[in-house]
């Protein structure tokens, strides 16, 4: 496996583009469009939130063929709670989009994120539909990545290459994260796209798996939002043989797919909204996997640890007490909490000064690691969270205005 | 039932007292001791949190008898997560607080409140023990309630008085909240005495079914504290004929006993850490009584709900994505979101500038009410939460420093 510099960001087969249509007040891009140049197996995860936007509806119908060609997404609206026109909305945009790329409209998926409860303003969206459309490129994915970002700081891509079933295969993703990220389910909007030849089965079976170790291992606020989605297109471009149920050439696929997922997920977290810090938390020795999660992804989401880590203040006592309320069977006088290479707590107990002043270095880093192990079985599992700042609540209680 | 003025705080039969004696490092008061003339009957509530302060730890062994004299409080430091230590430490501070007293060991109870995983000082708290001690005095509660603070800014009492099997009788608390507050369960110190001669039986039951209804339907922050617990006191200085179970007299005290910790509740709601709104959120027409209170508790602790809250924001649409990931059954397209009185959104969507614009305006009062109506079924829920603003940020990212 190869990890291409992002610069050389190029899958054979696709094209994609971004532009600022109208439907975010400011200029910033709004619009962005995905192509491949034949039919593709499309596989999808969506958000588990019952409250689900208008293009998560019409995606999940959708996707039942397994079948699709292009993406529409754009930032800004949610058209989240907006009921039959906001679905009817939804179904026009695919159709607009099909019309100008001159496919079926059963072909289109549709994305949205931003605000929820308004309705998108169709007319400048036909109109930037037609303009985007007439862009496409090649090389339009940093365009495309930058047009599906809301609060986020920097677009997100991530691409790797692998030799599969005699030929080299690309696989690339952009996604957009920043608020509401939290599972479950896909918490955010990712679009990932491989020139391999791969059954719609294998895609989705490798997907749910890469999305359960990548998007669901991740959380800036402990909100789950309405319209976020993993969609993943696979056009066979690569000519490669296809790969079997099982066989080494999936298993290969799966790889590569985790290192694109993964690498895409700390990218959310480390541009979480007002994040200063990026921590990776791992839990160690928990009874069985679903407890280390568990586990780690309640430690990950309390409030008072996060803000602690952005004072950069080795307060394990809230590690502690996260565990504590996780409902992980624990046994406080056999945790162990390390905080970068500091053995803080052993068996329940502070290490004392030094180890107290060596956590406190650790926590001055931009990258935090935070290891705690449970001695209760053999389970682990590691996540990516963020601190909380003053930033995330100045963002958040102005989003709107 | 009369609720006399707090200035006039009185029980008969009880003392109390609070002073500083150094655990803290400000001159602040960090220690208070409640005192009964004669053995009570005490029931309490305690934290769920598996890791616990070696304060509940001997509290719930201590409870089995059903009988107390005595609460030796000390805040700055929650000797929680000190093992054996700890353990001993909080033994010895109810022995010294036994001898100071002349009363038994095993009639005093112990509550601690402050940062976890350091030591008690205990010679110290020795002697601020023996002086507290001698200054106890039947009007000393706004001192014991100012000695079990940590960031809270003000001292939270309660009182009220009814009459009972042909006496005057008086229920009266006081509690510390701020930070860490959230069920379940007792998420917060609170101490309540009451001269009512009542079986130890019935007590527990009522103070399990006041906590239920107001320490349980409080959050601030969602994290849940490993000392928190509710203490109950009733030593029968009233001379009241004892009520049965069952009995009108038992439910009139259910009723005083549900004002006095909703009234605490409330307080510790308008000190939470940072807060600059006090919310009233009401789940109307849920299916159950469980799936209204935590469709209720899903969205009052929503950190994007409350940063809007924090923004003066009407933005419902958190509020839906929050109703949608509670779990809870819901209809997008049935809900309604009252705002003060606006009807802001009818059947899932929004009713327009007008229903905005006075919701803004409620929402920039320092109390808001907001209604959520589900639909679904005849059950309601009631409780109370906070905004999330900078402070809280600010409080806590420096709190151990």
């Amino acid at each position: 496996m190869r990890i291409p510099d992002t610069n050389n960001f190029f899958v054979p087969g696709y094209k994609a583009w971004g532009i600022h249509c109208g439907v975010k007040k400011t200029d910033k891009k709004d619009l962005a469009i995905i192509y491949s140049d034949r039919e593709a197996a499309v596989a999808g995860v969506f958000t588990k939130n019952r409250v689900k936007a208008a293009s998560i509806v019409l995606d999940i119908a959708r996707i039942k063929s397994g079948k699709g060609q292009a993406i529409i997404a754009n930032s800004g609206c949610a058209n989240a709670c907006t009921g039959k026109r906001g679905l009817a909305d939804a179904r026009a945009t695919a159709e607009i989009a099909a019309r100008e790329l001159g496919i079926a409209p059963e072909m289109v998926y549709v994305a949205s994120t931003g605000v929820i409860g308004e309705f998108l303003p169709m007319p400048k969206l036909a109109t930037g539909i037609s303009t985007a459309a007439g862009l496409l490129s090649a090389s339009g994915w940093e365009q495309a990545a930058e047009a599906i970002m809301t609060t986020d700081l920097s677009p997100k891509l991530s691409i790797v290459q692998e030799e599969l079933g005699g030929k080299t295969i690309t696989i690339a993703g952009i996604a957009k994260g920043s608020g509401m990220i939290h599972p479950n389910m896909a918490t955010m909007l990712c679009f990932i796209v491989t020139d391999a030849n791969i059954p719609a089965s294998i895609l989705k079976k490798s997907l749910l798996a890469s999305a359960e170790n990548s998007f669901n291992n991740i959380t800036v606020d402990g909100d789950t939002s309405t319209n976020d989605l993993v969609l993943c297109m696979a056009n066979g471009a690569a000519g490669n043989r296809r790969p079997g149920v099982g066989s080494m050439d999936s298993r290969k696929f799966q790889v590569c797919l985790d290192t694109v997922t993964r690498l895409l997920a700390k990218q959310v977290v480390k541009d979480g909204e007002g994040a200063t810090k990026f921590v990776e938390l791992e839990i160690r020795n928990a009874r069985s996997p679903i407890e280390a999660k568990r586990a780690a992804m309640t430690v990950a989401k309390s409030s008072l640890v996060k803000t602690a880590l952005f004072g950069e203040d080795a307060n394990w006592g809230r590690i502690m007490a996260a565990l504590g309320y996780s409902g992980v069977e624990m046994d406080e006088g056999r945790t162990d909490i390390y905080v970068g290479k500091s053995k803080l707590v052993e068996n329940g107990l502070g290490q004392g000064k030094v180890a107290e002043r060596d956590a406190a270095l650790a926590l001055k880093q931009r990258e935090v690691e935070i290891i705690i192990d449970l001695h209760k079985g053999r389970a682990s599992s590691t996540v990516w969270t963020c601190d909380m700042s003053y930033e995330y609540v100045k963002i958040n209680a102005a989003y709107r205005s």
